[in-house]
């Protein structure tokens, strides 16, 4: 079954998505009877391109990694070049006669979660199923673009809001039925991790923080990630999603690491501890992401570097945990796809 | 919508799962449109019973717990007294007019599965899903026993197999579409984990296997476990179903542990390692079942006492690794219970 997509975002994450998808192309098709075409591409600096007939994901990706607009693939017998996101959303909701995925990249706006709210729900609104790599959505406006999709008879996904492409919503909604979860605890950012560990062995805040960016592992603007935000937009998307919170991430009690951090995280390594950030949640309690101090032994304690895990407590089964042991563009490319081929297998329901 | 059900098998796991299925009826139904009805149970040292109408499966366990035989439940104006678990098999797909499942928890025989294979090969040619607990139709029969499920249109699933009800094999088929398996490597037999651990503190292999039966851990006839069998089982069946490497258990290149693992538990944890009893393959290979120091570090060396964790190399998403940090009968009872879900799902589609 042929599906189209139109592409709200196209940068790293989603140029490597447009890369999988034609690597994935003929096992997408004999697995799962899925053969997606991009019909739409909205970026915020270089340029929109529609083609109701197809666009060449790669030869898209390409051009724009060659610092070039997208307005070259546009299609300028069909439309006038789209302006913005929601242009290019109605142009894909009124172009396609099949199936629509809106798959939306755009970075994560920790104020109140837009664009990539809206861009949500002008697809919901148009008909379109929407996939998302943003945390926003889920963490800001989880029930209502629940609800909205839910009345539309559309899907709304995100597993890359958490962990990459490892599955935690789809896990807890495929493989868990009737399983209650009442709490979870985790490390879900990377970069935090990556500098407490560095701290462990004696280097300075700053520094390894500076080493960090001239590595590309912390942003330019780190602030997301060290004041704790990152962790704490996806502890609020798991609490909204997994236990019902309807909260935001400005709900969450937060304190990052800082300066003060590398003392404490050298301190705690020599007593044989680990100083981690922890996202934490109890069901009907406000999560906290906080530095706690973690027996060696402890799951959390032992990730270093990318690795993340995240420990859900439930009723039936005690404690799970899943854990992405390495880490990469792929992985939140993969969330994505895999969010699709869950679009399509609804379709067949 | 109803689903009938043949147990075979009614021991601590099969009496679990009667309860079980009690104790989440309503959300069974409200959550899944799942109404499951017990028609048939056999067992092997307390007789059997079929009644058609429906068997109360709670107060069949109490029977069973009380040490009488299920004859008492039996509907003697339907069918003579079963004698055997295919003829449980042949009442339930006779009688039942929807949806039947037969509910297979007899033990292991790491001879040749059988008659666990027996049940399922029956249960398939009599139009009949089966959802098993059992290690054996996976670990020796999995090709066969798929492609006859596959040829009447039918499940076979048995989730039950490792690590208890945290997904695995729903897991891998559900969340992870297009990612390909390359190897596992996990702590998969949680017997061997306690007298690991208990060897490491300096206690002797004999007193130490000696107090886990005491405490119920260990089975009278530990051999399955201490001689790395149960290890195998479980590692042949995600061999087979992972990788489609078409084995037995016989297979496995077996090493267990014994009075000789002591001084090197002991040793290796005095030196910062771990002693565990590893089960690894890589796509193509013969699986190993076999003690392997770890590093402390090691996700799989800081497992401890009941903790399981499975980690799966794949080609899109690096490491990942599922940990089960608790554990106890109810845990096999929901791989059941979860398998029965899938089964429901998949008449939707």
């Amino acid at each position: 079954m042929r599906i189209d997509l139109a592409l709200v975002g196209f940068g790293n994450v989603g140029r490597r998505f447009a890369r999988l998808l034609e690597e994935q192309r003929s096992q997408l098709l004999a697995d799962h009877d899925l053969d997606c075409r991009i019909i739409g591409i909205a970026t915020g600096r270089h340029g929109a391109a529609f083609r109701a007939g197809g666009i060449d994901g790669v030869a898209a990706a390409d051009l724009v990694e060659a610092g070039r607009p997208l307005d070259d693939v546009h299609d300028g017998t069909a439309a006038r070049l789209p302006a913005r996101a929601l242009d290019v959303i109605a142009l894909a909701a009124r172009s396609a006669a099949g199936a629509r995925v809106v798959v939306e990249t755009t970075t994560l706006n920790i104020r109140d979660g837009r664009p990539a709210i809206d861009h949500v729900e002008a697809a919901l609104a148009a008909g379109c199923h929407v996939v998302t790599a943003n945390k926003g959505p889920a963490a800001f406006a989880y029930d209502d673009l629940r609800a909205r999709a839910d009345a539309g008879g559309l899907s709304f996904l995100f597993e890359g809001a958490v962990m990459d492409g490892v599955p935690i919503f789809n896990f807890v909604r495929e493989t868990l039925p009737t399983v209650k979860v009442l709490g979870f605890r985790g490390v879900i950012n990377s970069t935090t991790n990556h500098i407490l560990t560095a701290l462990e062995t004696g280097e300075a805040f700053e520094p390894a923080l500076a080493r960090m960016q001239a590595l590309g592992i912390a942003e330019a603007d780190p602030a997301l990630d060290v004041d704790g935000w990152d962790a704490a937009a996806k502890a609020a998307a798991l609490a909204n999603v997994l236990m019902g919170a309807g909260i935001t991430p400005h709900d969450v009690r937060r304190t990052g690491i800082g300066p003060g951090s590398a003392a404490r995280a050298a301190a705690a390594r020599a007593s044989g501890r680990r100083l981690r950030l922890v996202a934490s949640a109890t069901r009907g309690a406000v999560p906290v992401v906080e530095p706690v101090e973690l027996p060696e032994h402890d799951l959390l304690g032992g990730l270093e570097g990318t690795a993340n895990a995240l420990v859900l407590r439930t009723d039936l089964l005690d404690e799970i945990a899943i854990c992405q042991l390495g880490g990469g563009l792929v992985h939140t490319a993969y969330a994505l796809l895999s969010d699709l081929v869950t679009v399509r297998r609804r379709m067949r329901a």
